[in-house]
């Protein structure tokens, strides 16, 4: 991959909150191909915060596609706001980085999928980053090349030191499982036919309301057990990690690492804090396989599909929760564009 | 504990197969206060085998707990044969360890229950090694403190290199998940309130009729969830190992160690084998344990009681394996001895 | 930082052999703010080769260094070429990132010093890419925090898998303890005082000549005692390590990770193969942190007094393999520029 | 292994301080074939208040080693009282554990090899349990299968939370590294050529006229090279560990273990507080071995030689810290019991 600054993509932004400036900062700084020449966001003020220079701020996403400078975009709105937006960039037919959710529900991803299949060809990238971490990549070369015979389970964990008091039971399926989800269709190669939630203790750490932490249990086509155990306030720290369990062996990913000190009468090292600290190089790594991808016409990671099929197990992850039941993924057929 | 030898036990060990051998040997080289003086097997060549100078060989457990130099029984024989031994061990009122299962049903273990208690005190303790184990008793002792907060959830795998072709679906369940149902109650101080068996893909290693692994859902009555992946031909190695979920930390026990090498491209060390050299130390400490506190009139470790209740559960968890559904345990109200 | 595209470097890439065809391809597709315009090499097919359209390939640095599309230098050939293309690149006033070492003995290099001291301001940055790493970074600062009280010691091992048959025992020092010279005087912030070896047994995987490995013992200024195992033939993989030893902990980096395996009886993982898995990552940080501080007319890294002073080192170590006795490192005093 | 109660030990524990006291217990409570029948004290106090009925305190060893029920003799006085208890007990032909070191200088313990090679026959075992632990034991077996290839170096430290104002440097050699000492003569099979010691940067936490940490640095007759980091005052815990580099792979042991926790931003465990903790099993596997040695008349370890050789070692490592030196070792030719 070579850099060609005739082709640089010129990136429109669009929302400037954490994840958006987040975006911005690695598109101008460590982003090699691509600048940002505009940041949208209804809160003006916040574009113009977050706006490197030379870019700038709009509040107008409409506007903000049809510049001149502006010949691909990344969306990073809260998800409610996803469908309009996709809608309008697909309209002009740019290249798309659509941050997860692809949209909240599968009615409307699977309008998204079908949109996208009309243009007859893929131009949305969803940011499902675990796609991109080294080890996740690893875990499933290990898996296509047969090694340790068949992967035959999954134990997920995906624990957060806290969550806000307004984070719902049913986000902590949207939000934070539908990662596990699409890790575990990465993985497997497979999709999810159903899902069933256990719910035990709540931890008195808790925000009124929330049911935390669950247990989520999962079951790919060809019949992978996999199991999810979702802790949104699980206090010590940040922690994603799995273990495989193979025909003739066992591989864990996301280990911890680090500096490795005595002191004060234990061994160990720290705990990374946020998902930031843990897939910064994914982030980085998505970004720049989605501009490489995109100066040559293709998206280079997770597509509407993807998205569409995860907010299917989404949904039935939300029924389970509330029935107690093994609830069934309920999805389409595969278009033709994503096979 | 000081050793009185005018007190020391004389053992009769019922069963001389691998167990029973173990057992003898350990008696005879590692255990301070007891040694055996008889062992007893249906096949006398295999007692006389078994049996180390001066330590007699009978076929006939009546004849053996009637001599003069026996004032203690071992039990290791298949564990059918448990409940009559039981009760001609406990009609001669002396002190008992009996291998697990303490029988093979609820049924009959509550009759060894409820004869107990007609005795007024606890004579028998049942083998589950594990109680002895220095990890399972420093995570017993982190649960208890209240150091991190309540305990919610319990990850549990259990992996053998391999079985024999005739190793059931209801073997994984009595022989080497009960080792879990106990396990879990120890670590808790609760009982088991219902058994959910997931049942997906199969390894090629299984022999005919062998569903394994499996994925094993268990609740407490405080709502602590469980789970167990129990995998009989896991091939690696052997590898017992619990991760406890608190409210404001992970403890993980049974992690790997030894010498740590690097050779050929790869950092690591060895799998422990088998059970045997995993739970070394453990089947060591049960024993003197046992033989410390039967020279004072008194049990060292688990009852009567946890053999009945880990029956229960073995017979919930045979029955959830076979209906797909979460069965409740079924557990009658403990007598007062146990209490 | 951010990339204005009117000041991005155009780099001459000097030297195509494989560390400078790896900063080629590291400036083209990784690296934000810089674009590489000439190579050159004395081999011109070898620099045709390695160049990436639009770059083009010469045979002759001067004539390189005249061209208008060059503004900074990489120089990446073998160390005895270091300094006249250094001079030539000071001459012209351009911020160069030269290889380690800066010249092979420090009398060169002490020239090269002096010849920047006159243009008034640092220009050159060497290739000391661990103080880039990620961890030696971490130990940094847990030296300079004071947190675990004053550093004593330092532990390193420094294994290659294989070298060839010519080199040389003075290129073990020359080109592989350097790298120790000078990390151990990043993290101290200290200079080193002298030099001892022990020579010992020799590997059989050892060309003829040479004596692998050998022991190297150091001190600094205020007496911290560091060690250097070296070990060039060390066949399992590539390996660099160091355990500081602190007066209230010890602090280990350069541990094994990656993915957990446990199959056929072991557990662990991969050792990284060689130095550019190990230190990808540094290597790219610090061809960025020149970037970024050659647009403002500055260097991001070790100065040519570093380089200096571990060719000085080096003397000292080669003079020690000879003698067997601790040898002093003799430098000179610091000119002002560098402090 | 079998008991026979007719030839159980009846030891006489000489010194009732911390180590005696510790025997006693073991004795008494975790070995098998043995009770301790005599406790001796020149402080006879200490020695009643050690004693476990039902064996009596004397203050007197003579009176002690000449009573019926005495025939085997544990020594656990300070080493200066060594070379007499020695003798005494050898005038009676009896076995005898005596505590590191044999004596504290060489000549003395190369009289007590002199007394011992007229009996004829080896009767001291001497207390190195490092021997014992069972990753030394793997460790040496790697070396002597020659798995790896030849062994070429050993990487040693030795740390002690903390020692009292009146250890002293010599002790330092005499009472710590001299375990090191056996250690590397027992994993090479080979005698110690010669020592060296640096000395750098003293911790603050030492007290006045310890010069605490030290780097002692050791060859053996092939060529091996160790070194040994002394650290009295590490304040972390207490750790003992080793790393072994080999012509194809490196192996470490002593490495950290025990239930891993992640909490409060960390992950880890506890590292090992003393001694005692580390080397619990070793001690109980030294004092079994050897009473089931002596009960067949022989002796289950080290021997009087291994004692004078480190001896010798010791006196060479208290000059190399006044001289800064390297310092011949001066050892006699080994008499024939102990080839």
């Amino acid at each position: 991959m070579t850099k060609d600054l005739s082709t640089n993509l010129r990136v429109c932004v669009v929302g400037a909150g954490k994840m958006g400036a987040d975006h911005i900062e690695r598109l101008a700084g460590r982003i090699v191909g691509a600048e940002v020449t505009v940041v949208v966001d209804a809160d003006l003020a916040r574009a113009q915060k977050a706006a490197i220079p030379p870019a700038v701020a709009v509040s107008d996403i409409g506007q903000a596609l049809d510049r001149e400078d502006v010949n691909a975009v990344v969306i990073a709105t809260p998800g409610f706001l996803h469908r309009d937006m996709l809608l309008q960039s697909l309209e002009r037919d740019m290249p798309i980085l659509c941050e997860k959710p692809l949209t909240p529900d599968s009615a409307s991803s699977w309008e998204i999928v079908e949109t996208e299949q009309r243009l007859g060809a893929k131009r949305i990238q969803v940011g499902f980053m675990r796609r991109f971490d080294a080890e996740y990549q690893r875990l499933r070369g290990l898996i296509t090349s047969g090694e340790l015979g068949e992967l035959l389970m999954l134990h997920c964990s995906h624990r957060n030191p806290e969550v806000r008091p307004g984070f719902t039971n049913e986000m902590l399926i949207n939000d934070s499982v539908v990662h596990e989800f699409d890790a575990i269709r990465y993985l497997t190669g497979e999709e999810i036919k159903d899902v069933q939630v256990r719910l035990g203790r709540v931890t008195r750490q808790a925000h009124s309301g929330q049911h935390d932490p669950q247990h989520v249990l999962i079951e790919t086509e060809s019949g992978v057990l996999a199991d999810v155990e979702i802790f949104a306030n699980a206090q010590f720290g940040y922690q994603v990690a799995t273990q495989a369990v193979f025909e003739k062996g066992i591989v864990n990913i996301g280990e911890d690492g680090g500096p490795y000190v005595r002191a004060a009468g234990r061994w160990g090292g720290e705990v990374t804090a946020s998902f930031i600290d843990r897939f910064k190089s994914a982030y980085d790594d998505e970004v720049q396989s989605w501009v490489d991808a995109a100066r040559q016409g293709e998206i280079g990671g997770p597509t509407a599909w993807d998205g569409y099929a995860t907010s299917a197990c989404c949904e039935a992850g939300v029924a389970a929760q509330k029935s107690g039941e093994k609830v069934k993924v309920s999805i389409k057929t595969k278009p033709d564009i994503y096979r």
